[in-house]
């Protein structure tokens, strides 16, 4: 279902646990497959910081792509279908939200105000027109909605049917919380606080990967003025994973959440923080001081998001 | 076309300009009628804070209601139609937000987690699941996009036509433009600042009237813990405004919405302000001291403000 709209693209394929095992890619696309032997390879002590046996793992490939526009989906996420029956190019869409401007100083009740056939609407400041640019899109999914696992065990029959058509800016000083099923960036805007966190083998912590990383650009992109886009595209989500497995994973991640959303909502970072590097790494350091408290596991990620920062700098130099 | 959807309830209606001409209403409707006349009899020198030959008039109608919800909407405003066909009860949709709780305090990426079929997702921290009681709902308008002076001349034939089947909660700290075409709020929970402002006839602005009042609200509700929602319903919004007119009533505002916002932004209200009508009284003694520096015109409606509450607490005496 995918191949006419990622043929024309570069794919970077993270293959998770055992390496030994072969994937096989269908002829006629273009890319890259990176397993933990590779990855071990490629960053040496520093592959300490790339998950394994989690989602988590898929944020090496954002450190090793060369392009400036990054698009992560799961593999249960198919080609959805807009209200008229038309398949949506999920791509197509996510490049439309990264070119326009983002608008996260004041709300526009009309939604997107740069796309067709919409604008800002009277009383919007004529200043803040011009918009931010805009680092992230975040896509939504038809049919299984992403719940955590008690309202899964909850809600097990229910489904996302709604398309609701439209895209927005999340305001500034607002967390949102980020699923990496369908998720674009702009690489070299935000790349490098893209990280997935420890997650899965080894760790007390899953399925916060994505959160994680939320909330972590979410702070930098306010203090940078770098806007977050929501809402279209939609993939179609086809399979609900395990809620049993899922409340395992998510047990710490549900207690945990309380204080570490406390925590993003009051960081503040220091003027000196020009680069998402900067601020990544002056992040870390709260982290390790605040949420250290929490529970160690914390102080352990706040070294990991250093490490990492290193890991992207070496693979990235500025020329 | 109103019939069906307006007839179960109490209609207040303002009567703007000339009070000796005489307004008809169609039979089987439950209403009060008060003209500026009326005005000047129950408000007697406190009337002034109500404008006169502008849109602004309304609000003396939610002063003088005795219920607990208000709609208000303007007179070039009729039933829209879903992308089914059906005919939309605009009050039945802002009873059912008013009625549900708002987020504001994180963002939902699908949207309103109260409405059939969708609920909080992944990563959503659960201690602020049990929302805030709503305050006001927003809702927009099919055809006639409530666009200002420039926008208009520069677009004229824009129409939307896009039906956005989505309500969210506006989330704190972010201010939006808050249009009266279509707007309901809890007069309990709200209605002492709800107040339109000076406009029209001897004032230096027009059209800004909701605009103020949104500002106003929004700073109190995130004072309060109380939530705004934008979205459905839709009206079908008729005809446009002439944008020449509104370009000379909207001028001044142009220029100083550029300040008034950043007020807005920034005002915070002290922890004594524990009801309405004390942060709005609090709020009218910012307004007079640092938007007055702007133009003589805030001195006015901040003194304004104050006749605004004084005259709501005599016709509200609490029992």
């Amino acid at each position: 279902m995918w191949r006419p709209f990622f043929e024309p693209y570069h794919l970077i394929i993270v293959q998770d646990g055992d390496p030994s095992k072969t994937i096989k890619v269908p002829d006629g696309f273009d890319y890259e497959l990176y397993n933990r032997n590779d990855i071990n390879k490629i960053l040496g002590p520093k592959a300490s910081c790339i998950s394994f046996k989690d989602s988590a793992c898929r944020c090496f490939g954002y450190m090793v792509s060369k392009k400036k526009y990054i698009f992560t989906i799961d593999d249960d996420c198919f080609v959805a279908k807009d209200p008229s029956g038309k398949e949506i190019n999920a791509l197509a869409q996510h490049i439309k939200n990264l070119l326009c401007p983002s608008t996260p100083n004041f709300f526009n009740t009309l939604y997107d105000p740069f796309r067709e056939g919409a604008d800002f609407v009277r009383g919007y400041p004529f200043s803040l027109r011009e918009g931010v640019p805009t680092a992230v899109s975040h896509g939504l999914w038809m049919n299984i909605p992403d719940y955590d696992a008690p309202t899964q065990l909850v809600k097990p029959r229910e489904r996302n049917t709604r398309y609701v058509d439209a895209v927005l800016t999340i305001p500034k000083g607002t967390l949102f919380p980020m699923c990496g099923m369908n998720l674009a960036f702009d690489r070299d805007l935000i790349g490098a606080a893209m990280y997935f966190g420890l997650m899965g083998d080894g760790q007390p912590i899953g399925r916060y990967d994505d959160m994680w990383a939320g909330w972590c650009i979410k702070v930098i992109c306010d203090h940078l003025g770098l806007g977050v886009k929501t809402g279209l595209p939609y993939i179609w989500h086809s399979k609900a994973s395990n809620p049993f497995v899922n409340l395992k994973k998510e047990y710490h991640g549900i207690f945990w959440q309380e204080e570490i959303i406390p925590f993003f909502q009051a960081a503040t970072l220091s003027k000196d923080c020009t680069t998402v590097q900067k601020c990544y790494v002056e992040l870390s350091k709260q982290v390790k001081e605040k949420l250290g408290k929490i529970d160690p596991y914390f102080v352990k990620l706040a070294d990991a998001m250093v490490t990492w920062t290193e890991a992207w700098d070496e693979l990235n130099p500025k020329n």
